[in-house]
């Protein structure tokens, strides 16, 4: 692990959809943001749909009857891979916080070895939204010969002090849940308050103020959905709040959502090379897409053309696209707007 | 009490500066925020510098020299006026929740009540920031004669989605504390996690990302600071949120922050008339400044803009000015840049 500590017998749970062509240049790899699984899109294998189901699959913008397509989900993440929920096989109990600390660097090398498992030797393109942008750019820095393409879609080099601030307090909510109890509980359990209320914040920082003011103004909450208490649901927005954090619990082991938050704060394109300016010089892949959202909060938009700026910079032999959403959901934007986004991605698979 | 409920025996907490004129035309009524006293300023019986020291003053922009200031501690608050942590004299026990539900119309009422008492029977101004802001407004269109002039700053004439779900997110925190006990805590201690988290979900919601970026950075905490705890303090932003929680815990009573939380929530100006064209036309004040920060993430800029824009379309006769602030600091402006505020303060009395 880069921050050291290592794993013995790590196990990274993927998905890929269509074929390696004869050529092997027709891969593509999905880094994913901090929640989801590697389920990108439905399969034969699994047809629930995934969460970029509209983007992903036979003649969708990446178009898997074209491209061989591979998502990991997430080393220290808890839908298959190996993390803080897994098993430590030299304790026999879960890793819990004993888990070595997370970097995304590590999460690219995992991925690394996934490909090269999979007899992937070049990949067309690595795509990421969100932290899977960031992890994006770690491998784009530490494998640079591997990639030809690069898609990044609100992310970031590093985390501005504002994104630290609002996933510090998700943090400190679910670790001052009693239930919590130091990381020590029994998996599949654990701080559920705690948990809903990071998921809360998180959708403050995911949506934006517009859309809240479009869909819901200050629309009440009928008489008979009220709880009684004074100080519970009455607006619209909070029975909102409600429902998403109702949806996430249970979802995501607590342990694992800390590890990734606060491997998204620590990750510093930086870190490669000394400097913002030295890293991009290292960044291999020459066709690359950056997309912001103007709405964004945690990912503001003026960090991606900074990104895109720098990387342009770097190397002007570069094919560097800056591109932003007019879209008014925040940084979901690239899991809701597929109206806008889809073109993006089109264009981006077109140009190769 | 607008929502039911009365009280008995109310007492409201207040501080004057300077003295009613002859004419009885030169009192000035300052609406505070969510959280401050009535200690606006320093003065010869309580020489501690006020939140607002250095706008109002002998030689200040509001100079206590020609115009005789007067700020009430909110009623439902606890520095001195009745609120939920106020002895019930029917019962001999604090009110807590079962005080009834607060509204900005009652701190208006409480505040108009007090001039009354000091003799004042015609303001040359009403003045407020944030909160304040909108009972500035509830003020002006409940006794639309009482007073000339209009000063609201970083305000709204009702509170978007937005603010209401980290309102609400904070209110959660406090109930879900096991402290808080249902609002059953003795007077003086009670839900002190949740108020610290509360607290460091204000700090971002009073801030702006740009001052964030500007002022930490990715910069940590020198080793000998750090807690040990591999999720605990890092950068020196939660380091920041630290501070500020720790500086804000037993300051407040938890029971009256939820009042005075959900009574922003709650207030709309529209109730008064069905509409907000309508109710900009009960305004009563003919010298109108509307101040908005660029930066505020809690009461953006284009609420004020409308306000302003609303205010002078529904009666055009009106002098309705509206300033941007071109403020990095974010809600909190009114408090921190005063350079920036100190001219349009000055401004709005000199206009006079």
């Amino acid at each position: 692990m880069r921050r050291g500590g290592k794993l013995n017998g790590a196990e990274i749970a993927y998905e890929t959809w269509g074929e390696l062509n004869e050529a092997g240049d027709n891969a593509v790899l999905i880094f994913t943001g901090l929640s989801p699984s590697a389920h990108v899109t439905s399969s034969q294998e699994d047809p629930a749909p995934g969460w970029w189901e509209q983007l992903v699959g036979p003649s969708r913008p990446l178009d898997t009857r074209k491209h061989f397509v591979i998502c990991a989900n997430s080393m220290g993440s808890c839908f298959g891979s190996t993390g803080p929920a897994s098993t430590n096989p030299a304790s026999g109990e879960p890793y819990r916080v004993s888990f070595p600390v997370l970097s995304l660097e590590d999460v690219a090398m995992a991925a690394k070895l996934l490909i090269a498992h999979l007899g992937v030797d070049q990949l067309e393109a690595v795509v990421g939204p969100s932290m899977g942008g960031m992890t994006a750019l770690a491998f784009s820095v530490m494998f640079p010969k591997l990639s030809r393409g690069l898609l990044i879609i609100s992310s970031s080099p590093r985390t501005l002090p504002f994104s630290i601030a609002l996933r510090s307090i998700q943090r400190e909510m679910i670790r001052r849940d009693p239930d919590w109890n130091g990381g020590d509980y029994p998996v599949g359990e654990g701080p559920i308050t705690g948990m809903r209320m990071a998921r809360k914040i998180g959708m403050v920082s995911y949506r934006s103020a517009e859309e809240w003011e479009l869909r819901f103004g200050r629309e009440r909450v009928p008489e008979e959905r009220k709880t009684g208490d004074g100080f519970a649901l009455d607006f619209e927005i909070e029975s909102y709040l409600e429902a998403h954090a109702n949806k996430f619990t249970g979802q995501f082991d607590a342990n694992c959502y800390l590890y990734l938050s606060r491997a998204s704060d620590l990750f510093d394109l930086a870190d490669h090379g000394g400097s913002l300016e030295k890293a991009y010089r290292r960044v291999g892949p020459q066709r690359i897409t950056v997309v912001g959202v103007q709405s964004d909060l945690l990912f503001p938009v003026h960090q991606q053309q900074q990104l895109a700026e720098g990387l342009s910079t770097a190397d002007p032999s570069k094919d560097v696209t800056y591109v932003e959403m007019d879209s008014i959901h925040g940084h979901d934007s690239f899991l809701v707007d597929m109206d806008r986004l889809r073109p993006i991605v089109q264009d981006f698979f077109d140009r190769d």
